[in-house]
């Protein structure tokens, strides 16, 4: 066994790393915000070992090390990016979600901890309340001096935040909310610092006022509120612990129940509506569903942060599975001479290069996310239009993000063998702790069907406050041609339609296969003609959910059943949407870059992905007319290919990424000296 | 919100469910083990606070909490079934497999525990040993007075066993092995029991004897050895620990170096081969890899029991969330009188039962498996052929099912939303738990080489000693006709062809359209359709490695390249094949069935598993004409019809796995009083 002499897992070859793509490609991952993005994973680096105590930690204990560290944190300003200057903040949004990514880099019960203490109490203190507000609470806030949490989600109502269950009554006689748990099972639950260390909470309620016949309700209003005191619950409040968790052990998620607690009426978050010393409500915004769905919006922010948190594990785990299947031999080597390495087979390729291009994909669409979300929340950009799809945007980047970590740590887990299984290897937490974030901020499918509701009513100025049911009889009151003409990706696809074997009309499936053939003279590798599926697909979904939702209606159906029966179809437009979205930020990021090895790398990476997309799915494009099954070959065929012309570079490829070796830790995968 | 005025999680309404399904379901489940099952699981169940137990004691004490159940139930007798009755075992080695199968309802530290403790301790006593050792260690072992472990991977060679680097080595001057770490870093890994409990250890090393020139090699044998002695390593062994893993902390993995450890030369295993006492080495099976492999299928029950186990724990995620789903109201009911569950929207009818479908199709398929293990090794069957194909299809059901495992519970915990993520509701131990089960007892991919090495080879009496290369060298000696005519799947081709459009011919692509619309005059839901497409798919796949592989070689390639640029294709081949087994199992169940509701359901589920794995891989069948797009859009709406016309009885196929309350827990999710 000459192959096995030596050490099964060593460097790469001699000469076979090019520092300079690397260092280019870092510097344009860094993007502009290179050195905030530096600062924090420097920051995280020295107290790498948190890593280890996440998982030897009775969890008790583990809650009080993260909690601290948070606090270390905060004294950099990094955690306080987003907060205006004056309270210690720094004044610029952009820069504090390129930090919370960054932050992702280490353990995740401290990023997630964060999040709460940052970006839910502070982004809702901020985004919801007044100067009298900021005055009292965001210079205690960005320093970690007062600890906060957001008390939104009821154990009654995971994703239907508009039902919640809690009331604050406006008492006149005490200029007082009173703030109650109107039944035993609709208490706050999962809230991140409600089991432990939360001092104040923002709570979502029922603002309800006195009227001439009763409680007058006005829907959901945030109030700020003290729930503890010296580590003990104020009266008026009920604490419950969740637990353990799969992961995510460091943060103390709990229950609240409160019970006549009163806050003073200053209390009220009173940006968007306020009540009179004397119990009057008003509010600028009239409708009252429009009024809860423009103060959802400001919070958009928590959104587009864990989408991007959840990108960086996923460079995480693929640094170390890269690295690895790029240093370990294979047992049966082909040939002693070559030394063949795990990444060498073209099976391992296909686990782990896919995900590696899409996590390329998925970052240039989160810079494209975070520079919307910084010029409207800086005021660059004061407009309607850019802040729903902003909005639409974050909840679709958010879910694909999401899933793709889910995905690709199991992949990088599996591709490590029963090493990859091991605390130490670090994709036990990477797992454990990235598992929820499917479902927090949001179900990803409830979001996709946000997604979707937004392109079918073409954010239509009405559009928010609709529910499904309210959707589906908008949509079927429109012709569906006027569905699709609003939407952007017609006229797309009307500029890319000579790519399409098929031609412009897309009910000539029964000519699909010779269409599709005279297609084929089309470049596979031709990122319009990418484009031209993707958007193809798009269309072609969307049009369908409209047509069906239009006849179920017209057939006089149950809107809700009739919802129910396209339910996939509105999912699957959604997807398709946001995969189009991805792709076109992948390809306007290579126009952007000059010529060079640095293009040249984010060429393979950017057709890799979209034809891994397209292959992902070509049933569906068989199914249409849109390939052949020649075409759907070479498409596999084409991945193939650039999976093999990707190897070589794979290794330059995650060490972009920047992590320190300190925080991949996986000595056992990677060596100590990577 | 009248519609959420009440509990939004509480009882079917009445009516809804059939004692008498869910009854007769569970008989024809247990089969001809129920007796054995349900003494396991009512065993299991006053010790349901282990579960409470894995998520919160550190692990240190966790590990003793596991030992000492593994000792209390093997009072029981149920974790000796395997073993002889004239050693306190009960005689009966399918009956032991349904309890290692019944096990896994509960902590999977101790179903770990247990199988290495008398699965791989004790099986490799009983398959490699004699007499000597079954009264040495026998009696002891089963119960569980005598703790001991399996060490067989090493740190640098995970799947390649022959390659192993321990040495013992036999001194005729003293009688005794020597047994020897050759190198630092080619110490045993992974081995459960060895960080902490395990006194005793079957040691696999190559054995030498002195010859003329030097040392004599014959290969990798294995050794019992004592290993620790009042709680610390003997002389001659020094211990690692594996520290905390992903899941599985109850069991105390841990790695071991030899350096010289002296064992007598009745240490060795010597049912298929000893040394005398002046150093003589003899063997019946004169091949060294033969022997190797008869050795190494010995152990095969290891296999079986892991994919029995991974079947268990699916059937655990869906109890859950298929019973959660069927309770929990949604958000916007359509309508406030008809109550609509989540389990009534499409969507999640989608995520959850082609799941459930897909674990009866599993558990049906094992059930052949155990059988045939049983048979085999009861010395009731004694035919090379059909140990053979029971080592395959013991390696390809172990893949299928503990993939199918992985994904069950990652989606049942999805579909659980952020309930799911808290430990109390099950999912963070069994996703943390059985996700090594991918990777452990064979890695999946390499696994399914083998089962394809198999296939290509047709278990030529040789292909058990073949390496990757050899095998690709025999296979481009053959003619391609050969190696698909000694095949199953041919011979059950020819019976089916005539359900296949696009007729007997492979070649026919171009008319691959046309033939499959006349195809679509057959029923869609024939089970010979479907059986047909599976078959068609293997011989397809296989024919096309076998051409490959010879056109590869017949051009010169080096065995190893061409290898690799098939391994996708490979791995295909053996996954068709096992899913083609899995739904002949399937099959035959059903026509074993007597007409009745239990019938009917079963048919149900046989198509949605059928229907599902079709469309799956719908791309695959239209790139080979064996679909139109007409024909494969129509299966998507039948496993949607499929879907809807079994969610009446999802209840009760659920209930039919006959999980204890106190097994499942997860209050929030499904209730108390369950």
């Amino acid at each position: 066994m000459a192959a096995t002499d030596t050490t099964l897992t060593e460097p790469a070859p001699e000469g076979a790393t090019d520092a300079d793509l690397t260092a280019g490609m870092r510097a344009l991952l860094d993007g502009s915000h290179a050195g905030v993005r530096r600062l924090v994973v420097d920051g995280l680096t020295p107290h790498a070992s948190i890593l280890e105590d996440a998982e030897t930690m009775p969890y008790a204990d583990f809650r009080e090390r993260v909690r601290d560290l948070v606090v270390e944190l905060s004294e950099s300003g990094l955690t306080g990016l987003g907060f205006p200057e004056e309270y210690g903040g720094g004044g610029d949004i952009g820069a504090s979600v390129a930090a919370f990514e960054a932050l992702a880099h280490g353990d995740l019960s401290v990023l997630v901890k964060v999040g709460v203490q940052f970006g839910l109490f502070g982004g809702a203190i901020l985004q919801l309340g007044t100067k009298r507000h900021y005055d009292a609470y965001l210079a205690d806030t960005v320093a970690a001096r007062t600890m906060g949490c957001f008390a939104m989600t009821e154990h009654r109502h995971g994703s239907n935040v508009a039902a919640l269950e809690t009331v604050a009554s406006y008492d006149p006689a005490t200029q007082q909310f009173v703030i109650t748990t109107t039944r035993e099972d609709a208490y706050k639950d999962y809230i991140g610092g409600a089991a432990k260390h939360a001092e104040l909470a923002v709570v979502f309620a029922q603002l309800e006022v006195p009227g001439e016949d009763g409680p007058e309700s006005h829907g959901v209003h945030a109030f700020v509120a003290r729930i503890r005191e010296g580590g003990e619950p104020v009266a008026g409040v009920r604490v419950g612990d969740d637990g353990p968790k799969m992961g995510l052990n460091g943060v103390d998620n709990g229950k609240l129940w409160f019970d006549g607690l009163r806050v003073p009426r200053e209390a009220l978050l009173n940006r968007f509506a306020d009540v009179s010393p004397e119990g009057v409500y008003s509010s600028a915004i009239e409708s009252k569903s429009r009024r809860f769905f423009t103060m959802l919006g400001t919070l958009v922010q928590g959104r587009v942060s864990v989408g991007g948190a959840a990108i960086t594990a996923s460079k995480v785990a693929l640094a170390i599975a890269v690295t690895y299947a790029g240093r370990r031999r294979q047992f049966e080597a082909t040939d002693p001479d070559t030394e063949e390495r795990l990444l060498d087979y073209g099976l391992h390729q296909r686990r782990l290069l896919p995900l590696l291009a899409r996590t390329y994909a998925l970052h240039f669409a989160q810079e494209v996310l975070r520079d919307t979300l910084h010029a409207v929340f800086s005021g660059e950009v004061d407009d309607d239009d850019v802040r729903r799809t902003l909005e639409s945007r974050a909840a679709g980047t958010k879910a694909l993000a999401t899933w793709h970590a889910t995905r690709t740590v199991q992949e990088c887990r599996e591709a490590c063998g029963g090493a990859g299984y091991l605390s130490a290897n670090r994709f036990a937490a990477l797992k454990a702790d990235t598992d929820v974030f499917t479902t927090f901020e949001g179900d990803n499918h409830v979001l996709l069907q946000l997604v979707a509701k937004g392109l079918l009513t073409d954010y239509a100025g009405e559009f928010e406050e609709m529910n499904q049911l309210d959707m589906v009889r908008f949509v079927a009151g429109l012709a569906v041609d006027t569905v699709l003409e609003r939407t952007a990706v017609h006229k797309l696809l009307e500029r890319v339609r000579d790519l399409l074997p098929g031609g412009a009309s897309d009910g000539d499936e029964a000519f699909g296969d010779r269409a599709a053939s005279a297609g084929e003279r089309i470049e596979i590798r031709d990122p319009d003609y990418h484009l031209a599926l993707l958007s193809f697909r798009e269309e072609h979904i969307l049009g369908s959910v409209a047509r069906r939702l239009k006849a179920g209606i017209d057939r006089g159906g149950d809107p809700g059943a009739v919802f129910s029966s396209v339910q996939d179809h509105v999912i699957a437009a959604a997807r398709a949407h946001v995969e189009r979205l991805v792709l076109e930020a992948f390809a306007a990021k290579v126009e952007a870059t000059p010529e060079g090895p640095v293009r040249n790398a984010l060429v393979l990476l950017r057709d890799l992905h979209a034809l891994w997309v397209i292959e992902s799915d070509r049933a569906w494009f068989m199914e249409h007319g849109r390939l052949s099954s020649a075409r759907s070959k070479a498409i596999t065929a084409h991945v193939n290919a650039l999976c093999r012309e990707t190897r070589p570079l794979a290794q330059e490829l995650v060490d972009a990424f920047g992590i320190p070796r300190e925080l991949l830790r996986a000595e056992d995968l990677i060596g100590q000296g990577h």
